[in-house]
């Protein structure tokens, strides 16, 4: 567990590394490139490291936006798949509203326009003209009214369910929808904070109060299980402070996961909103008893930055490590052999095993997608070198597959959460090495889990001052600490510290205190940490 | 085939009716409501009616914007699912490129630019400002050089691919994108034409022009296979005329299909760029031979318009007509009966054969899901009414089961292709009926496809002169004619008749002959018509 844990310096500024335009896009660089940066180094540089190396995403020509390259977005489908099935497993269904807002519809909710104002993308014309071959805006094609680039959807949404939501009958609405939003960032980093960035956002209407506080549980709680299950990263699960929430929200629920440096990330959140946006957009329905109310509202989103938290739970200094549950490629083979005499036998071997691994029964595991295999048949370079590089790119499993094997009719497995000789296993026979694969990347999803839990339980750390707390947030990890509920308390603890209250987590101490910082009640503990 | 040909008005505006914010978005509407409006009394008041009643979009409060509701986004998921499977069987990956492009990205392709200029929505500052508590745009934020919202995304994708390429074993490049694109658009309908649409983009890099031409072969029959065997819509394959050319290409290969109104919609394209993006943003790399070349390249795409077509390919007085393969619902049970003891074993029955439905194998004709099967358990409503509603909805296969068919432990099978009495089959053993509907649903797709099959090779003409061609493109379908090959030829054609050259069909006629207007030789051919 000891290489889990940084020593190293915090992050602070990406964007040096970020600029350049980075390799081919199904990994960028070969093994024989420079090393990527340790993370005790410079655990800022080696993420930075890993997204370009790796082939997940570069920055692009335009100011704060990514591309995200094929494996990013592999590694992005996946998670779609799975998320969306939670989604529909609770009764969901996708639509799609508009890109654009239009400036009078966002400023109906004051709260949310105050918020989010400051980082809004607007389009001012619909026309450009060429005057003496050089591209212009016509300034005769001024809009009447500026559209808004969606920052986050309520309002159009509101807007829309004004024409949807007459009686209790057409009650509830429950649709997500999967899109790209722009928030204006001046300091970005790949995945983590980006101007534009790919997202789902759930919008749901109900008829009471109650049934919309469950319907913001369930959604927090779709959340955990995708993030633990799937991406094998615990969370803590909870609601912010009242300095955190949404703006525009009753309440914010959230699940908030531990980076390898001891730093959080909010990875999702769900919200509670009252009926804040139904009286804004005038959203009535009769009601079974015959009157008149306001709809009552939640939503909820996770985004690209998830592929930012896959990677600092999971992975290490040798590249990237992906859950075999989103692995865009879960094995790799490779076949060995010098001179053309030794490597046929090998490929020959390593296409048998591809098909008979292709065709195990699809399952839930997998998404029903087949397991997908590669085969390495760059068999001309070194194998170290071609071992590193699949390393680097995050393959769950690796096959090798030497003359020496093919004698005994075996193969090597290696697993790539655990590199070098203690994840190797020898003499696997061939015939049943698709069983032995399909339990081993079962068998990596369930560590990947138990180690980032480990390492996550052994980083909570409790101060009972605010000295104490000083002192603990210094170092990487979470702390628990009694809160007198204010947000005065909130903003004087960040701005001496840098440190905010990520979540009251459910799954908490209780017992009752006193606010570190000014000795008020507190009727339990929070959890502080400096955050992404 | 009689009802199957449309006798009315061509569609002349469609703002009047788009309108409306409307219903519910399951469906909108009950049975109860108006019936929808013929084909023959009006063919696109026909048409926006089966949009909005069977719940697939509806106009936003942004001008020119749909929401796609949740069963329009339901079809575009199915298309989606079918369309990324026979890409990544040809060995693309998919990634994600900038919503916007800087102006000077834009105006490097020149044709490009000329043909976009014209409908961009163009964002010049990125923060609003409250003052007095209203929004505006902050002027102090405005962009020193103005970001188009991405009407299609060559340039953004060549300026990365600048940074991808650089020797030919980084080639070939087969990247797809799915997104929103937006072209501003003075005159919309739903899903036909609109300011912002979503679609698939796949921009390819080759080392020769040869590859790149069987890449622009290859994804044009990857979209006839798509629009064929999962829309049931036959099309017409080959290049466009120049002067329906994507600006930008070296030449423009095409699907097209006819809808029932006999008027011609491109469902597909996929252009032979030549150099020119290459050479736009200087993308070069090392030739086995060591030389420099400029990398060859290919885009294409395919939009939500598709669902127009399917609408417009299947779709009845009744309602939506969906083809199995893409149905968001395959089968709906309704079960019968008066009172709850009636009521109460039909309800089981149905729920018994629910079950049976979804556990069958899943296969490709499917896309690996299970079959969707819904019960309507509104027992208290009119059967008649209830069918309507599932028949409007076009879910490809309803069950009836009353209490008469529960004493002979059978059920009803209704084919939606077929409506009324000719489509039913009675007494279906229910312990046979999930295969029965099972095979059902795929006679349905064959018949879909044979059916307008039928009407579209039914409506091909064939015009020997230019007052002959007059006459027959006054009727619903397509016109065979000789064409000069020039650009004069063809604008003169559509001033005076509004017709196009949709197509230069691979599988045509081939006999040279003499243009019809001028007289000057003709090589083959040409296909033209009136066009969404």
């Amino acid at each position: 567990m000891a290489d889990e844990k940084p020593k190293g310096n915090q992050p602070k500024d990406d964007a040096k590394k970020q600029g350049k335009a980075g390799g081919a896009p199904g990994g960028g660089g070969s093994p024989d490139d420079k090393k990527i940066t340790t993370r005790a180094a410079n655990y800022s540089d080696w993420y930075l490291d890993i997204v370009q190396r790796a082939g997940l995403a570069e920055n692009s020509g335009v100011k704060g936006c990514m591309v995200i390259k094929p494996t990013g977005y592999a590694l992005w489908e996946n998670m779609q798949r799975a998320i969306d099935g939670l989604f529909k497993a609770t009764g969901h269904v996708n639509a799609y509203f508009p890109l654009f807002i239009p400036k009078s519809f966002f400023q109906k909710e004051e709260q949310m326009a105050e918020g989010f104002a400051k980082e809004c993308a607007v389009v001012t014309h619909y026309r450009l003209r060429s005057v003496d071959g050089k591209i212009e805006v016509d300034p005769e094609a001024k809009l009447e009214e500026e559209l808004i680039v969606r920052p986050t959807s309520e309002t159009i949404i509101w807007n829309t369910y004004k024409g949807w939501i007459q009686s209790y009958r057409d009650l509830p609405l429950l649709i997500n929808q999967w899109c790209n939003v722009v928030r204006w960032e001046m300091r970005t980093r790949l995945f983590l904070r980006t101007a534009e960035f790919l997202w789902q956002e759930g919008h749901t209407a109900h008829a009471t109060a109650k049934e919309a506080e469950e319907e913001t549980h369930r959604m927090v709680e779709a959340y955990r299980q995708f993030a633990e299950d799937w991406m094998a990263m615990p969370v803590l699960v909870g609601p912010k402070s009242e300095g955190q929430k949404f703006p525009g929200a009753v309440y914010t629920l959230c699940i908030e996961a531990m980076m390898q440096d001891g730093k959080a990330l909010q990875a999702g959140t769900s919200h509670f909103l009252g009926q804040n946006f139904a009286k804004a957009f005038d959203v009535q329905f009769t009601t079974e008893a015959g009157t008149k109310e306001f709809a009552w509202a939640t939503s909820w989103g996770v985004s690209t930055r998830l592929i930012g938290g896959l990677i600092m739970t999971h992975s290490d200094d040798n590249g990237l490590v992906v859950p075999p549950r989103l692995a865009p490629t879960h094995v790799v083979i490779c076949p060995l052999g010098k001179g053309e005499a030794e490597r046929a036998p090998c490929l020959a071997a390593a296409e048998k095993l591809a098909a008979a691994i292709r065709a195990l029964p699809r399952d839930d595991f997998y998404g029903y997608q087949p397991i997908s295999v590669k085969i390495d048949n760059d068999m001309k370079n070194m194998p170290g070198h071609r071992f590193a590089e699949w390393e680097l790119r995050g393959v769950p499993v690796r096959v090798e597959i030497g003359p020496k094997d093919i004698e005994k009719g075996a193969c090597v497995l290696a697993r790539r959460d655990i590199p070098g000789k203690d994840g190797k296993t020898m003499g696997v026979p061939l015939d049943d090495a698709p069983a032995k694969i399909d339990e081993l990347l079962r068998t990596i999803q369930k560590n990947l889990f138990d180690r980032a839990k480990a390492f996550r339980d052994a980083n909570l750390w409790t101060a009972n001052t605010y000295d104490e707390f000083k002192q603990l947030i210094e170092q990487p990890g979470f702390v628990w600490a009694h809160w007198d509920g204010t947000r005065a308390t909130e903003d004087k603890v960040q701005e001496e510290t840098k440190a905010t209250i990520r979540c009251i987590p459910f799954n908490g101490p209780t017992e009752p205190g006193q606010c570190m910082v000014t000795g008020q009640p507190s009727a339990r503990r929070v959890v502080f940490a400096r955050a992404y």
